[in-house]
């Protein structure tokens, strides 16, 4: 009867939704109004929702509940810490989507299950049910994008952690004050984000060039487009470019090394690396599991190290499942 | 009825037991049998369970269980992997011991609830029952004796990991190069333990006084006794003595910095740090929350660093609340 399951990924920019039974069957999204600090979100999450159950025919009774994945901390009970990306201070997301729910869908809202979950951390359990992680009930993800982020999924359950913060895994103190320009988005230096993240293989690169001598076709395309990008670098790499390959190869050092050490506290089933950054593919899978096996403990040591493959779904697919797999 | 369970700490020269209720009310020991590959010591835990029921009149119908802590990685199932100390190759020790407590008790062993863990996880598990982390559900604990060890709880559970290898801290390689000494019994090269165990400390201590000039205590003991221990050098620091004031920092920061990183990872409730090392005490322990501090990420940064209180008592009490806490 309760075949159904709404997924919910609150973004910054975009709400993503995903309409699940055993796989996605349909997906929407609608852009996030965080006017009047986000006030009108749980709204527009609730009407989405509800129009799109209209247009499918599915009553009240046919759904099992919603999950959500929102931009911020999440602890027991659904009570998101603090979302700075929509305004949002404490709010009890389950209570407040459970009300809006029942008044549109003409019911006590309590009728349907709600589960939140961190987004990093929500997407690590999507991967795991729908994609690279499948066949897996303990992975560790790593999202390799603007910023670095994680999620860990334990017994096939989000390891959130007292104050929903674990998975923080980009800001893990772990890289050497010579290959770093500035300070962290969070106050800290070291922080592997300053390294493995888009935005720190740029940084890295241009302090890289700026001390090296040898020729690079980045030093050109700094030259001739103002700057360079992450995909430029690894590009270069691919292609063979020394310099790039130079720094490429110290961003997968320090990506392996985080990644054992998390192996050593996690010890999951495999670890799965998304995100923007991870595009490179295969070549960045590989050099990245080497290293990780020369700093892996023996018994972590062949833990896989894998592609995520659902990239903007794993967020959706992830919310659903907390629902899917709490009713199981 | 079934209020009595047993606790059992299994170690390469001696087996401690522990009769519990709601807390500890008699410990013993045996020494371990090592001879033929260990083929007497689920045995000899047998017999040395059925006579202490026997002194205190408890029936098996009194006994919910035991519980065991093994020198190895144990997987799902009560699935012994290897215990090196002991000679074990793969085993079940649940069904083992199952069979031999039936023989003994006259029953069939199936009755009784056994529970088998890693003993440094099973102590982190004791400490959060009976000792510094009692009222916690979710703790990182840091064992520092002659290696570093590690238990992790998450939700009153051990946190195993896919292959029991799970908490292995002392594995997390994060101590740059110049600080070392050779390689890590594990075959790596910049592990937590080759600086923070007892051994490591040592280790540091004498390649900072080889290198340094300034006068220290450390300097006369080691001439005087033909050679130093990490209480040597903790009760120098203690005492303000410059080089062992300069060489524990760098070895509290070392040790700040990881459960920093491990923090960011599990985002526990306490952090517990235990082992022979930890009887310096308070000034360790201000001195490591002090680094860790600075370390971590803000919403972890105010993680309590605290000491373990039951020392040895912890695995024999982990593994009675393993059982314990699977009947609840």
């Amino acid at each position: 009867m309760k075949k159904w399951t709404i997924g919910v990924d609150l973004g910054g920019t975009e709400i993503k939704f995903g309409l699940f039974d055993d796989k996605l069957q349909k997906s929407w999204s609608i852009p996030t109004n965080t006017q009047e600090q986000g006030k009108y979100i749980v709204e527009d999450i609730a009407a989405s929702i509800k129009k799109c159950c209209d247009e499918s025919g599915i009553t009240k009774d046919m759904l099992k509940g919603v999950g959500i994945g929102v931009p911020g901390p999440v602890l027991k009970g659904n009570v998101v810490r603090q979302c700075v990306n929509l305004g949002w201070g404490q709010i009890n997301i389950g209570d407040e989507l459970s009300k809006k729910l029942g008044e549109h869908f003409g019911c006590d809202g309590e009728e349907l299950l709600i589960c939140a979950g961190n987004d990093a951390n929500v997407a690590a359990l999507g991967e795991m049910w729908l994609g690279g992680g499948q066949g897996c009930t303990s992975i560790v993800m790593v999202t390799l994008g603007t910023g670095v982020g994680g999620g860990i999924v334990v017994d096939g359950k989000i390891l959130n952690g007292i104050g929903g913060c674990a998975g923080e895994i980009g800001h893990i103190i772990c890289v050497d004050d010579a290959d770093l320009v500035g300070r962290c988005s969070c106050g800290h230096k070291g922080c592997l984000e300053q390294i493995a993240s888009a935005t720190g293989i740029v940084n890295y690169s241009k302090l890289y060039l700026e001390h090296a001598s040898e020729v690079s076709v980045l030093r050109d395309i700094w030259k001739q487009k103002g700057d360079i990008t992450s995909k430029d670098v690894l590009d270069a790499a691919k292609a063979g470019d020394m310099a790039a390959v130079q720094i490429t190869d110290k961003v997968f050092m320090y990506l392996g090394k985080a990644l054992a050490g998390i192996c050593n506290i996690v010890n999951p089933e495999c670890v799965l690396i998304g995100g923007g950054v991870s595009a490179a593919g295969e070549y960045l899978r590989a050099k990245v599991e080497n290293y990780f096996k020369g700093y892996a403990f023996p018994g972590t040591e062949d833990t896989p190290i894998r592609l995520a493959t659902i990239g903007n779904q794993a967020g959706i697919a992830g919310a659903a499942y907390m629902v899917i797999s709490k009713n199981e």
